[in-house]
């Protein structure tokens, strides 16, 4: 018998990764969980059927939503996580020595209990002393801060199901709200390949420029995504990603990456012609 | 009834595709070739049940495989494409007025047979009057040239099969002396995110810095092929792909590209640090 997780792209795509061990399957009061050994790509994470993260490559998304806005301002001290359950954005961020305070608000407590449980390797710093959990929704948490963070990450799933209300104009403002004057927003930016996702992200574009002076949108290649082809989108009150990046700082950190450096932080700006013409479109 | 073209990334990943139409399947005296129809991707061919092209999203790889030595010198008059019998590289090729000379050897003349019959999307330009198109032994051909080309563009299939040749030393070596004292080789360059292709990513840049003193690898997004994650490598004898960049004077010839742009030619460079190590290992 061979057992295979497949997922849909779009309706006439496939991706399908041959499961040698399912480790949890289960569903809580959001969304279903499944936790899945591969030889490929080790220990796999799906909630409602849909990849959130491999052993293998992991590393990039999180090096990627972390240390751009990080190397960009690294007197960055006061973070908050919306998602994230996983705990590789917090792993990523407790490197930092500067931070002083991350805030993680979670609304599925079942995705954390599970992953400290199957995924350390992702999960294993949620402990740290700086890190505090809210288990509620990111989308009423934002709208109680006001001028509290230096930086917020929103490490959500696509904009259906639970995650829907972190791509909606209401969230953003908040947002904005609830940073600091010299405040950062970096969220997951879905794909521009195929339509479906695409949408979504210029949607989730437009509504943010509303908001923030400097808004542009970095690259990286995420094999486990559909596509591989994955967009994140920075905010910012006043730092420019290019322009401001402390790159000689950032480097004085010695902190070893698989994937980031600060070549490629300036590189992944730089994005095909086909993606800047979707972003400037007016969809509605 | 419902028919699946499915590829196998490696044993345990499968790529899978709805097929709405086939339109040709047939077996050359080298390989098998298909062309289907597919909703999301327009037409496909496929080599030996490979991923050659889509229609959705071949600029991607001819833009890159193209534009990156083009923009780099703008003077360039004679070309050489080895393989590439779909002919998008030949398409973006006589985008340029300054071009002269392109020479076009692919191994299998079905191959260019079938493409000019059903996807004129890429064979459309090969009758272009500066196109030669010789059926041919690439390994062969490059063996006979010297001093003859600026530019060699080495689009090969997959290091197995008939494109074998095309990754060995000899060949590289052999390009290196068909090339003018300015002469630039670029080649499609596999994947580094699954073994199997790394491999052969590791092994064709050691074998081709042997060669050139100038020896870069570039990325790009193209999501029909394995991981999504394609490089390409950069050699060359003068030429350095970020320092000597003719920005503007590439520019100002106005040639409209759904992919490329000069900010992407640089940011395309910059790798992220696990590929870096795989290309500094010693595989043997």
């Amino acid at each position: 018998m061979e057992l295979w997780y497949t997922e849909e792209h779009t309706e006439d795509v496939r991706f399908s990764i041959k499961v040698d061990k399912v480790l949890y399957s289960g569903e809580s009061e959001f969304q279903r969980i499944d936790v899945f050994y591969s030889k490929e790509f080790g220990k796999i994470l799906t909630l409602d059927g849909l990849m959130m993260l491999t052993e293998k490559d992991e590393f990039i998304y999180h090096d990627m939503i972390v240390h751009v806005p990080m190397a960009t301002n690294p007197n960055i001290e006061r973070v908050l996580v919306i998602g994230g359950g996983d705990g590789g954005t917090v792993r990523e961020l407790t490197r930092y020595q500067t931070i002083k305070k991350i805030d993680m608000v979670e609304i599925d407590e079942e995705v954390v209990k599970i992953c400290k449980t199957y995924i350390p390797q992702t999960a294993g710093k949620l402990d740290d002393l700086r890190v505090q959990i809210f288990f509620e929704d990111g989308l009423k948490f934002v709208r109680k801060q006001k001028d509290e963070y230096d930086l917020i990450i929103v490490d959500s799933t696509d904009p259906f199901g639970p995650g829907e209300g972190l791509f909606t104009k209401e969230f953003y403002g908040n947002c904005y709200k609830a940073l600091k004057e010299n405040g950062i927003l970096v969220n997951q930016h879905e794909s521009p390949y195929y339509s479906n996702y695409a949408n979504s992200m210029i949607r989730a574009h437009r509504r943010i420029k509303e908001f923030f002076p400097i808004c542009k949108v970095y690259q990286a290649h995420i094999p486990t995504y559909p596509s591989g082809h994955w967009l994140f989108g920075f905010a910012s009150k006043t730092f420019d990603p290019i322009e401001d990046l402390e790159e000689n700082k950032w480097n004085s950190l010695g902190l070893k990456t698989k994937y980031y450096n600060t070549e490629l932080h300036k590189g992944s700006f730089a994005i095909p012609n086909y993606v800047k013409e979707l972003l400037d479109s007016e969809y509605e």
